[in-house]
Order: C-alpha cells, then sequence, then structure tokens
C-alpha cells in the first residue's frame, strides 16, 4: 500500500520507535510515580526522558511545563478551557480543525464570545485581520500553524508579535507541523502549544501534549490520582501533576520520545527539505493532469506536504474509493473534521481528496499517484 | 523481579496482547474513520471488536454505549461531571481513590453538594448509610467496587438497588475490578461504569473506558473531531462519537480487546479464583509474622487480591525500599491516592506497604515475599 494518509497518522514509524514501545511495555511496564520500585522509576525517567526532548525540540526552558495527553484535541481543549471564562472573547480563524472550533463554540453557551476570522480562497489568514478582531475583552487568539485541508502555513511569528503587542494569549495548534516545521515557543511568543504525539512527531496514537507557558494559570479539565499530594482532596498546583491525573499512557509516551529523538538526529530540515521536495514533485505532475483542481497557496514555504485536490465534480469519497480499491493508495476525502475550512475555500459540498506525505515516502509513490490520478481523471 | 503492583497496573500481560498492540502499529497503525481507505477501516474495526469483547463481559446490550478514554480517571471524570450540575446532591464513600473524591470536591465550588459515607476500620461500607444519605436532590451515587487500599469489596448489588428504588444514577469506579469479579451492568442496576484498561482486563497503559446505559444524557467533556457530522461545528449527539473527540489510541485499544478475549477464553472464574488462593495465602502467612499489622476484611469473598500491611511502626516507604532493594518485591507504598480509605483505618501518618497480586503471580512468589517479610520484620 501507498500511505498518503500521514497528516491524520504518520505510517509507518521508524523502527527504534515500535522497539523502545515493546521495551517499555514488556521490561518496566509499570505505574510511574514519585516514588516506588524500580520498574516505577524506569517508566518516571522514560516519561520525563520524552519531556526533554520535546523541550529541545521546541525550545522550552523547564521539561515539567509540558503536559501529556490522550490526543492533540484533549490538549487543545485544556489550554482553550482552562483560560476563557465567561466575558472572555477568544480569536480564531475559518482554517481552524473542529478539535479548536468545537470547544470555542461550546464555551459560547457558558458566555465566551468568540471572533472567526476569514481565509481567503487559498486558506490564508490575514494577521491584521486578526489584529483588528481584537476587543477589549480579549483573551486568547488560537490558530492552527498549518491548514489540515489546504497545506497552508500561517504566519505565527505575526500573530505572536500581535498577541504580545495586546498582551493577549496565543494558542497553536501544531497538529500538522509539530515535529516538521520549526517552532520556538520563545521567540514565536507562544503561550501553550497543542501538539499530537503520532503525526509529525512520529510517536504512536494515544499521546500529544501541551505546552504551557510558565507562570500561566489554568484550570484543569480532570481531577484525580496524581502521585502528589496524594492527602489533599484538592488536586496540586503543581505541573505537570495538576494536569495529569491517572496512569499516563508510559510505553507511548516512551515511544514518542523515540520519535522525537529520531527527528533531532536526522534534522527537522532534512525531513521538512524531503518532505517538500515529495510535495512539489506532486504538485507540479498533478497541475498538468486535465480535470483536476488543486487547493491551497501551491508553493513551497506557503504550502505543506499535505495537498487537497478533486477531479472535475466527482465526489471526494469516490475518488479516493478507487485510489484504495483499484491502485491501493490511502488517502482521506470528506471534510475532515474542518467545515468552515471547506465553506473558505469552497468545497463544503465536494470535499477534497487529501494527500498528505511524510518522511517515509518516495517520488516513486508519488509517481504511482500522479499515474492513477491521470487515469482516474481520464475516465471520470 | 517479583511484581506484586498489579493494582496500579497489570504485569506482565499475556503475550498475544503485545502481539496485537504491535500488529496493529505496524500492519495497520492508520486513524480510524467512517469511511476511509483499508487501513482505516482495519483499525476502526479492531477497536468495534474491543467493544464487542468488553460488552460480553460486562453483559452490555449495545457495544455503542461503550466510550473509551485515557484512563479510569478520565471515565470517572466524564461520568461525574456529566451528570452532575449546581444544586445536585452525590453521595460516595470514604473508600473512593481520588479519582472520584478529587472531582466531586472540585464540583463543589459549582453548587454541587455531596456527602461522604464513612467506612468501617476493614475498609466496609453499609448499604444502610448510602440510602440514609439520600436526600431530595441526589442524582447520583458513586462508590467503587473494590478498594484499591484495603480490598474491601464493596456489595454493589445492593446499593445498585438502592439507587433503582430512589431513582437516582449509580456510577461504579471499576479499577479494582474489572476483568477479575464479576460485573453485570444490568442485574447490578449500574448505569454507569468506569475501567481502566491496563489493570484486570489487561491491556496496556494508556486505555480506560465508561460503560453509558443506553439513554442516559451526559455532558461530553471534550469537543472535537469525531470523523462524524463533520459539517457541524457542534458536537454529534451519537455515542460513542460525542465523548471520543480526535484521534483514540487504537493499537491500545485493539491490545486490551485481546486482553479482554484471553480472560473469557481461561474464564474470569478460573482468573479469580487463581488470584484468591494467591490472597488466602499470603494473608495466612503474613498473620504468622510478629510485628506485622494487616488491614481489610481478610476473608476471601470479601477481600480482593489487594493487601495492605505495616511492620510494626516502620514508615511504609522505608518497607517498600527495603523489599525492592534487597528482594527485588515490586510492592506500593504510601497513600495510594487514597487519603480517607487511609484516614478511615488509621494508616493515614504511616501509609501501608500494599500488595497486590495478578494472575501471573505464582505460590513461589508468594512464599518468597513472606520469607522476605519475616527477616524485614524482625530486624525493624
Amino acid at each position: 500500500m501507498v500511505y498518503f494518509d500521514n497528516a491524520a497518522t504518520s505510517y509507518p514509524k521508524p523502527k527504534i520507535v515500535y522497539d523502545k514501545i515493546m521495551e517499555a511495555m514488556t521490561e518496566y511496564g509499570a505505574n510511574p510515580g514519585r516514588s516506588g520500585h524500580k520498574k516505577a522509576l524506569a517508566i518516571s525517567r522514560g516519561i520525563f526522558e520524552t519531556r526533554v526532548q520535546l523541550s529541545k525540540l521546541f525550545n522550552i526552558k523547564d521539561p515539567l511545563n509540558i503536559i501529556f495527553t490522550l490526543n492533540c484535541t484533549e490538549a487543545l481543549n485544556t489550554a482553550i478551557k482552562g483560560v476563557l471564562k465567561p466575558g472572555d472573547h477568544v480569536i480564531t480563524t475559518s482554517m481552524e480543525h473542529n478539535s479548536v472550533l468545537r470547544p470555542i463554540v461550546f464555551l459560547e453557551k457558558l458566555g465566551v464570545e468568540h471572533t472567526i476570522v476569514q481565509g481567503d480562497s487559498k486558506g490564508r489568514i490575514n494577521p491584521k485581520d486578526i489584529e483588528n478582531s481584537i476587543r477589549p475583552n480579549t483573551k486568547l487568539i488560537a490558530t492552527t500553524h498549518i491548514s489540515n485541508l489546504t497545506g497552508t502555513i500561517m504566519d505565527i511569528e505575526a500573530i505572536g508579535k500581535i498577541a504580545k503587542k495586546h498582551n493577549i494569549l496565543y494558542l497553536v495548534d501544531g497538529a500538522q507541523s509539530a515535529g516538521v516545521y520549526d517552532i520556538d515557543v520563545n521567540s514565536m511568543n507562544i503561550d501553550m502549544l497543542a501538539f499530537p504525539g503520532h503525526k509529525g512527531l512520529l510517536g504512536p496514537q494515544g499521546t500529544g501534549g501541551l505546552y504551557i507557558r510558565e507562570g500561566l494559570d489554568l484550570t484543569e479539565i480532570f481531577q484525580g490520582g496524581t502521585g502528589s499530594v496524594s492527602h489533599s482532596l484538592t488536586q496540586p498546583d503543581v505541573l505537570p501533576d495538576k494536569f495529569e491525573s491517572g496512569t499516563p499512557n508510559g510505553p507511548g509516551i516512551v515511544g514518542l520520545g523515540a520519535g522525537v529523538k529520531y527527528i533531532m538526529e536526522i534534522g527537522i530540515d532534512n525531513i521538512r527539505k524531503k518532505e517538500e521536495e515529495l510535495t512539489k514533485h506532486f504538485i507540479e505532475e498533478a497541475l498538468k493532469i486535465e480535470g483536476i483542481k488543486l487547493y491551497g497557496p501551491l508553493e513551497i514555504g506557503l504550502h505543506a506536504p499535505v495537498v487537497a485536490l478533486n477531479i472535475k465534480d466527482a465526489d471526494s469519497s469516490e475518488i479516493s474509493y478507487i485510489l484504495d480499491e483499484e491502485y491501493d493508495i490511502a488517502v482521506r476525502p470528506g471534510l475532515h473534521c474542518a467545515p468552515l475550512a471547506h465553506k473558505t475555500i469552497g468545497t463544503f459540498e465536494q470535499g477534497v481528496v487529501r494527500f498528505s506525505f511524510g518522511y517515509e515516502n518516495t517520488h516513486e509513490e508519488i509517481e504511482f499517484a500522479v499515474k492513477a490520478l491521470k487515469e482516474i481523471a481520464r475516465e471520470v
């Protein structure tokens, strides 16, 4: 199978990731805790090591400012609901995933106002439009780094500057960028960074996390056992414990650490370069095919390895089905949990066929997909 | 190492569990979704199969009434916060884990009242005390099935009857019982059952779940992408999607399914019988050692494979440290995230040394531990 669904979950992972997960499960698959026996200490160390790796990757000073969650959606909810209180205002964009939009719309009932800044037909957000949406009660700006639909790269540095200038918190959804594009929480003025473990960071499913800037006081979503201040019936205030109740996904987090280490060994620039070359190759060839519509900026540097397309007016699910059944090519059709982004680029009815590339893909696979698209375009 | 920390996480898992996780990760580690390519369908089927296995185990009619979470703590929070609204009253017990107590205490700020029914010195809860605590605004009764401190088995059947009689919802924390003790949500009148995947159910860390009775309307904690009704900015109402936002821990859930299947192949009665024999063996021998105090009912049928003890007035952490360092025996000292349970049995200052047994343990290991305790008791 040719796997072009890396924007959902990267696959396959580097072998070391599978090996480290298995090692953690079979050799020290115990519960981490403040004190404890050898296996408990081993898994605690493994989890901490992942925090350290991620801190290096994102230029985070204190590894304990990273909390682990089930996935990026939980991290985004934790950030959004931890910060926003009734009477606050939040600015987001039409290019967001439902993991940002739905929590914000949910909070409307609780008296949290929002503005959704509209992207253009290529999915681009003008930072000026964000600045113009600021109100006296604006508490948070929440934007994605890269659209999961069009691959459009947002100017998070510019948005971070605006947030800082107006003393507003900035939450970045790194779902499509973490592990492939540079993210520096300091220089980019990012107060909170949500990331999945199982996409660009090359870890397993069941992992994700949130960076919370030192000193930021968020209300936690869950309370429970934290292995700390166990005598107390109230949640401890210290990070990461405050946000990590119950048994974490120890082996998964260890696997995530192996993924991040692998990225740093290869070099994030080399990974991005390869993925950009694959993307460029695909876009150039796809543009030549009659009847194919491509979306997004289509220019490397502005467009990440996520390419949305349609063939004439054919339903995106039908095209994806043919790609899977007849060519064994895995892509993702439909709305990609980003309804407003589809409205923004005019594909709300048709959906799109999304190709998303990863470091493991090859130019031969790109050529094979292009050939398949040519054949399908002739027949549809 | 002799591993007696199964109440935290069972270890090791059956080999088939590791194998199935690895197979899922390496062969079809994609994202599940309503539609999609072969790998997406394969992981969807794998996850559904786990729901089916769990439904059989707990006598749940519709597998879609089970939702998956990161761990039991998230499941308990989902149940408690999904049901309770300002002005409601909830009854719980002094034998609960912080994963029940802390969310309930947190809700106090939002105007949710609670009563904590006191256990006796053996950690037993009298169902009558629960019934006597019912108020006109009592919405929920939340109790554990088995104390994670004393191993005391609660009469959840009697409590379920009381809840039903008074038309009050009943939430059972199955953290220490699921996979070892019979749980029938129908005959026991359980409206919600929270369970960890990584303890008695023999799945990996990073898995847990909640059964929600058909027709029960809970508010969800997270909103996000669900792969369903993607055109809408509000969370779908259908189970399990409403409570499963973002990418689930696919391979972990597949591993959990393998664990449950393994349990049903061996027979839950056979598993319990073996664990009870180990527990009986340990209690009988430990009772003979001078200077050792044991807690809980100490009678099979009333006492699960979780045994709390102390040696004279020695700090529980010190004893656990010696067991680990000198004998390579893994146990858990301290407060076990159950402060009120420790107050109930009078060990809030000293903590206890907790031995928790699993199906993989042997009578030889029990004898080795007894020998170690004898030696330590002589020296302390």
